[in-house]
């Protein structure tokens, strides 16, 4: 029997609520949120190897030249990746890695790894959305209305992900990705070794 | 969102328990167990429709000449085969429908209904194996022998199920398949029709 963990994605419209699924689930000790490399400063209260790892741009430059990313992407002029030894080490360990990650990083990384467990989180209904979206009260109208349009595009990637989680309750919604990860780790793939103990 | 029940294939070889762990399945209302046709004489305690669909050998022909049924087999001299007809409308109501099959005629169902959820029930062990199967104290040497040999042949199957379940004690082995059918529920194909309730 395979005991590595499971590399699951998790990702979701704006308005699905993943971070803060995210946020409860890795709670439980089986699941660990991957640990990404930047190149921009550390805040006062972030810890290198906890929160992020920090990096130069030279060195960030030879982790892409190296290989030693899964995925990386600039943003407001940093660079941001997920590191593979820190996410091959979890898995490793058996613990299950979450990456939570942007509707379209998230299909980079599931063509790459098709043994990925891609589950996209989904708000309840068009109208719950909007609540979500318009609910926050610090923008103006404008932004509201580009966030839903964006979320509504968004949705449309879901036949793209293996599975499908409804973020009704935040303990629903966790309690539902724990079921998907233990079913996921019953897959035969990871039995075949017992056929020859049978043998 | 498709309410539709779970067609789900439970097998495994000799000594895995399948039928014990069925009995304890069934008893929750989300599964039930098809009903199998059969041209075999009704014993004193079984009802027609609950135990059996009974019928004459012409209604079983009838049955196999018009595509009724899922897959069938002679058997002792009687014919059995499970109706289409039964597990499309246990299916349609939303009941998980289990067909507890040998080893080999799981096969068969498997490559005709690929969306099949099929598990594969595994003793934990080929000591605990031998001991289920010498056991039961009532078979001669040489019985007990050939059924040792048939289950290591029906063990390297394993691969051709989707999951394996560890048949350790029966209250896990049932509560890993209600897992396994919560979790397939949530597949992506299942909620396609939420992308249009979006636009």
């Amino acid at each position: 029997m395979n005991k590595k963990g499971l590399l699951m994605i998790i990702s979701g419209p704006s308005g699905s609520g993943k971070g803060t699924v995210v946020e409860e689930l890795i709670k439980d000790e089986n699941f660990v949120i991957s640990v990404s490399a930047t190149t921009r400063s550390p805040r006062d209260y972030e810890q290198d190897g906890v929160h992020y790892f920090f990096k130069t741009v030279d060195e960030f430059g030879d982790m892409i030249n190296e290989g030693q990313l899964l995925e990386w992407a600039a943003f407001c002029g940093n660079y941001y990746g997920t590191p593979k030894a820190y996410v091959e080490k979890m898995l490793e360990s058996g613990k299950n890695v979450i990456l939570e990650i942007e509707v379209q990083g998230a299909q980079q990384i599931a063509e790459m790894y098709p043994e990925a467990v891609s589950v996209f989180l989904m708000p309840p209904s068009k109208e719950e959305l909007i609540k979500r979206l318009t609910g926050r009260g610090t923008e103006d109208e404008i932004t509201v209305e580009r966030r839903i349009k964006r979320a509504e595009e968004e949705v449309e990637l879901l036949p793209k992900y293996k599975f499908v989680v409804i973020n009704d309750e935040v303990a629903n919604a966790v309690e539902k990705i724990k079921m998907i990860a233990e079913s996921e780790k019953m897959r035969s793939e990871r039995y075949k070794n017992m056929v020859e103990a049978f043998k």
